[in-house]
């Protein structure tokens, strides 16, 4: 990112830091950062203490340009930012006359009088700009020192928005220049975070060094990978064409391997690759108990395509809902590659549909054995003319022998369709 | 906390700097440590960049005694957190050839051969210990220093949470005092957070006054409340007690709405009622696609009461497989009282099960009209001899309502089991 404006986000509140709550705020405050062209290094959450915020000013003022902190000018005790931002940077607080009357206002059109708390809320760092808060009492503060530019929000979501998207982003975007960000997220399934890194290492290590460049974060899931090309210009069209270049070149590389190179979602991919062709699909899930149909229609309007799925965790489900004979049963087992493709079969043929998927194994953390252990899986496609079938050992819970499961049905159906 | 250790929590990686993704794993790290009576001073997200991350440890090390590093542990160039800590300490880094072995067999038992790059993770800093990685290949790192305790565990939460509860928790119970937090989660179905609030408030605005006192948290998700409840005491005695007088408090104010006193999920509990029956359920599924039943069979075990369970997404398939007669279908249309009360009787009796549940919704976000708008949901229960229905109207996105619906027919299961 270099060349561009950096920035810190400071959210300060204690309840922050305990184990139930997160901080969403900063998510916003990224968007209008990156919107402008400025990079986000870092976000730190800090509890009411003087010392501990007093602390990370300094070390993000020390580092970065812009600062954007949020939460803290409330009018307790423990709303310490005005204090300790106007305290690092030496300049006195004065009250704001004008301030405490739009205050005193407030209550009084709720027929109530102001608590004399609230007037901590008026004291303004000498030479700060007041930022109006429509939806509250504390107003914000945008504060310039040399190549420093830095706000003060307050904490509730929609007061910090009005703000952010408002006045900041105006008094931003004066500073920020022309320079954007653009990115692209490519998702990539059938193979692991490293085999996918020494794949395409090779090539986006020349990105870095081309104009504009472009970095590159590579990020595994369950089943999946996600890399991200990020660049910065200020010639969008420039930018986007450098992503488009590079975009190409990971597909040579990659191949079918590539679920989409725009963020799109496996199952929507797939959903899409249904619709095109006018063809139905359903479900024959045994470990999954229900999953992979649940994502398949987690995409708005899979009704087109998904006509239905049985979820057949006993023998005798299979055998009465799938057709799956209990000779077959008895001789391979019910985690097994024939029991897989005839549960395909059997949901294909008594759906009437195009394409008949069929899921068995053992998602655990009981019922595995020296052959076949925790984590074993057989997925069947059956499209009438064509059927594949693999058997997978998944490493992991319970809850990730399913994800995996349901993550590679699915894909396998999309590489069915695309050969198709 | 005055007195105690303090810990900083920096995650690591330029993915959680983006608009749309959020750390979860500090609030894990949080609760152990606040646990183990350790406060947590404050939390930082820092991408993948060696200036920035090494400026991270240099300020968080000068102030606290604990440091907890998450991510970035991973085999690309990009995985920087072990060169950093260590030059950061001074300490050179030593390939460990049982991390290497390790590894090998990890890629070998899954077919594969293991990359070049993967050799990265078998860097240890000299005099650090290394952490067991049940979960992935890459190990965690525990290093001490004088007063300082430095823990680097890897980004992905399962490997993070087996790490983080197991090894690093008990090597930082040895460095902390005796006081220990103790809580209790409460489950709470049936009602939102401000009605909880609401009845709970005057219960647990008195525990704040005794000794020990009670902290109380309410925290809402969808269609479910969570109640925590967390003292703190060098006597685990006398807090464990306090605890327990509070939860019965709980108890006879909430009646049924309680799905559980000990944090277990609504699907176990309901699980363990039909254990104790010997029943058996199937469910009909439309609009949640599957993902009621999914949910059901999370609980390892699952299969000794859910016998099957049908998506029909179609008329047809609802016609075909629950015995819906389309007469039904065209007089009250899909989404009614009378067809899901119709499937669950449909599929209890052609499973040949004890209960049979029905669901059938608009999920949305398109196929709303304004009597049925999107969110309208029903739901039936059919036991043979009582059958129970109700009509939802739920807000939000396609997937909030598809969890709501979920989450609402496993809790009518459940109050359906209490009754029987």
């Amino acid at each position: 990112m270099a060349g561009g404006l950096t920035a810190a986000i400071l959210a300060v509140g204690s309840e922050l830091l305990t184990a139930h709550k997160t901080d969403t705020n900063s998510l916003y405050i990224s968007e209008v950062l990156n919107d402008l062209g400025i990079a986000v290094a870092f976000k730190t959450i800090v509890g009411d203490r003087r010392d501990e915020l007093a602390a990370q000013v300094a070390h993000a003022l020390a580092r970065h340009e812009v600062l954007i902190l949020c939460g803290g000018l409330g009018p307790t005790d423990d709303d310490l930012t005005r204090e300790v931002v106007a305290a690092h940077l030496g300049l006195p607080l004065d009250e704001d006359p004008a301030i405490v009357e739009a205050m005193e206002q407030r209550f009084a059109a709720r027929g109530w009088k102001m608590p004399a708390i609230n007037r901590r809320q008026a004291q303004v760092p000498r030479g700060a700009v007041v930022l109006g808060n429509p939806h509250g009492t504390a107003p914000g503060l945008w504060l310039e020192r040399g190549a420093h530019a830095i706000a003060l929000l307050p904490g509730p979501p929609r007061e910090m928005k009005a703000m952010m998207g408002g006045d900041v982003r105006r008094l931003l975007a004066g500073r920020a220049g022309s320079v954007r960000l653009r990115r692209r997220l490519l998702r990539i399934a059938g193979k692991g975070e490293s085999m996918v890194d020494e794949l395409v290492a090779p090539v986006y290590s020349q990105w870095l060094k081309q104009s504009p460049p472009i970095e590159t974060t590579i990020l595994a899931g369950l089943g999946q990978v996600e890399l991200h090309l990020v660049t910065q210009s200020a010639d969008a069209a420039s930018a986007d064409a450098a992503l488009h270049r590079a975009v190409s070149e990971i597909e040579g590389v990659l191949g079918p391997d590539l679920i989409s190179t725009d963020g799109t979602v496996l199952e929507a991919v797939v959903g899409e690759l249904l619709r095109q062709r006018g063809w139905w699909v359903a479900f024959a899930e045994s470990c999954t108990g229900g999953l992979a149909t649940s994502r398949m229609t987690d995409v708005a309007g899979s009704s087109d395509y998904v006509e239905r799925s049985i979820v057949a965790y006993s023998n005798r489900a299979k055998t009465e809902l799938l057709g799956v004979s209990p000779a077959l049963l008895a001789e391979h087992g019910a985690v097994s590659e024939p029991v897989a493709l005839a549960m395909a079969a059997g949901i294909r043929q008594r759906a009437g549909v195009n394409i008949g998927i069929g899921i068995t194994g053992i998602a655990g953390p009981g019922g595995g054995t020296e052959q076949k252990p925790v984590g074993t899986v057989c997925v069947a496609i059956d499209g009438g003319e064509a059927t594949t079938v693999r058997t997978f050992r998944f490493p992991g819970s319970r809850d990730m022998v399913k994800q995996m499961s349901a993550n590679w049905a699915i894909d396998m159906l999309r590489r069915y369709l695309l050969k198709g």
